[in-house]
């Protein structure tokens, strides 16, 4: 069987991504579509808009054969260890093809730059610029200059994910071929939807937010899991309705704490400190912490390792670099779980179906990535979400002919 | 001028505070009246229903002179070194009479008791019914009996906290003198009020939180205070509305990390991260954590550790067992800013009258104690609050002429 990887947030699933997985599935003409998916926080460092459980089921109602977590360590992460975590599950998997959203919409350009920013020349430029106080995308833009390339290449987040996405099949060996569609009609930080039908996620969950309409940018089931969802749990999970819980975390904890923390670097730690004290929301929280090295992303990240009290000993307790620990299924359609029955005993890593106590540590940390996630919810949905952490199944879900 | 000394928490100031406070005066014939009270977590482990800084306003506007903070290190502990915190900061201050409310009434019957009970034998039968798993209390209870002494005298609240006045008035050398008044009317554990003018500060809090009316048993201005309080910020200061912090630290910390906590005895995190994993409540919670050993205060105490991140390794490190090591103004009438003027070469330890960076380290620890406390609170009164944590000075009153 021919096998299909995307590595996704869905936060939410929304007509861009339908149309993704369709096209993708024609253009590789794969039989089985494996999904590596976010947990509740994304690779922004943003709380997802809906539970992975409800976001695993979307994405078996739109035509994903298996879903994959992509471990917290991985998911809430700079770019290169997202991918490195994502490429590692999709080769245990046996996927052949990798299809990717991008800007450029041209593997070979994308490749081409890979190529070039490994070069020794190259490395030497960025940390030229690097040192200057600038942000690892920022001095990469300006280091392409200095190489006669086009920076907007590299400026576009979706070719840079692409781009790791390259490094790390390239790193781990992985025999599967990465490919890219064009991404149609959005970019990722449009805050406002730009065609009738394709509006990209944070442009919905804003107009979410607002109680705007936006039906016409996700599929029908979309719209109704978060109609149910707000209609149960009245909340949004946004970063200002944390923000009391990062706010206690920050000024409870002694500097030196806050220094274990994953990604903290030395003196940060003050200036989330004295932020914490003087700020009203969130928002202010992070116009007064960021600055030319630290971008509003990754002290975003740092924010959710705050609430989910992910350590830097965590980090270099398991070799992260190497590819990801394990496969913790998330939900799987009749044809994904025949397909993993075929590959199981081939997989070096083990898979979870479930929780498992004695399970890999990086699994035990998902309990408290959901205990951090859940914390806005109001009873007993706060309960019932941590206690899905251990008790869940998979969900099997029962593909209809297309 | 002959001063007074009164250890309270005044949560909220009441008319059996008011009773005690001009009883004493007369009985002591003192010119001033030295007051230690609990800043936000009280002895029980309990959050104050009113901020220290109005409950200080409150203190002073009812005879008060000089309003200083027991640190929260002694406020939310056993009793033994809660009394030993404050009646260290007494002896500091160079007080003459400690008067304090007992079930008892009577200091020879007291002071008859501390003697007996720090006698070898007294001890060692101590230690056999602790080792059966019982509590300190319940275990002293048993011993007394075993002495021919009634085990109610102990079993009373307020007859504990003053033995362990006693003995740190024994302790400490102190030369002032302990009496005795007995409480009228009210038992602080009682729910509903038991008498038309007194009654216990838990029972107001009942009426309070179930919106019944109280104002008979409290001065016009409690009533008033507390009023426009729950006006600004709509909420109230109670276990349940700190739960889902509680919850999301327990859950976010390893077990290895809560048995870093203050009081946390081995074994007993495991039952915390169960019970924060299955409760709805706080009411939930510690019904699962709670046994014979484990009373519900003590659990409190460890709560309120877990919100303020106070860990074992800070009990280590500062002696507290000899004495309270500065003195904090929250407040002061003009009569006992002459008195401090008076007295103040002759302390010994630091006295701070404002928030001091280079402080000592509990002085700093208050900053966290404020922050889990002001958590609950919608913006901007929880920044108010912290802010007022390091730049207050203290409350200063005229007292008219009673």
């Amino acid at each position: 069987m021919k096998a299909l990887g995307l590595i996704v947030e869905y936060n939410p699933f929304h007509n861009g991504h339908l149309y993704h997985l369709k096209q993708s599935l024609k253009q590789s003409q794969a039989e089985v579509v494996v999904v590596v998916m976010s947990g509740h926080f994304t690779q922004r460092g943003e709380p997802t808009i809906l539970d992975k459980w409800t976001r695993t089921k979307l994405a078996l109602e739109h035509g994903a054969d298996l879903v994959i977590e992509l471990p917290y360590i991985y998911s809430c992460q700079h770019a290169e260890l997202f991918a490195k975590g994502a490429i590692s599950i999709l080769t245990h998997l046996q996927v052949n093809a990798l299809i990717f959203g991008s800007e450029s919409g041209s593997i070979s350009e994308l490749i081409g730059l890979e190529n070039l920013i490994r070069l020794p020349e190259f490395q030497q430029k960025l940390k030229t610029y690097i040192k200057t106080g600038l942000s690892l995308p920022k001095a990469q833009a300006l280091a392409l200059i200095d190489f006669q390339q086009k920076s907007e290449v590299i400026t576009a987040p979706n070719n840079t994910l692409g781009l790791y996405y390259i490094k790390a099949i390239r790193e781990l060996n992985s025999p599967i071929t990465a490919q890219t569609l064009t991404r149609i009609h959005s970019d990722y930080r449009d805050i406002t939807p730009t065609h009738h039908q394709i509006g990209s996620a944070t442009s919905i969950r804003r107009l979410r937010e607002k109680q705007l309409d936006f039906a016409s940018y996700v599929p029908d089931n979309v719209q109704h899991y978060l109609s149910r969802h707000f209609q149960e749990v009245k909340t949004f999970h946004t970063w200002e309705n944390y923000f009391p819980f990062l706010k206690q975390s920050v000024l409870t904890l002694t500097p030196n704490q806050l220094r274990h923390i994953h990604d903290m670097e030395e003196g940060l730690e003050h200036r989330f400190y004295s932020a914490a004290l003087k700020s009203l929301t969130f928002f202010e929280f992070i116009e007064i912490v960021k600055t030319k090295r630290y971008t509003r992303t990754r002290i975003q990240r740092i924010c959710t390792h705050i609430l989910t009290y992910t350590l830097k000993q965590q980090m270099k307790d398991f070799e992260l670099h190497k590819q990801a620990p394990y496969i913790r299924l998330l939900g799987f359609s009749t044809k994904g779980k025949q397909y993993l029955k075929k590959i199981k005993k081939e997989i070096a890593v083990p898979i979870y179906s479930k929780f498992e106590a004695k399970g890999h540590p990086l699994l035990k940390h998902e309990q408290k990535v959901t205990a951090a996630y859940s914390a806005i919810l109001p009873e007993p949905h706060c309960t019932n979400l941590n206690v899905a952490e251990f008790s869940n199944n998979p969900i099997q879900f029962e593909k209809a002919n297309h």
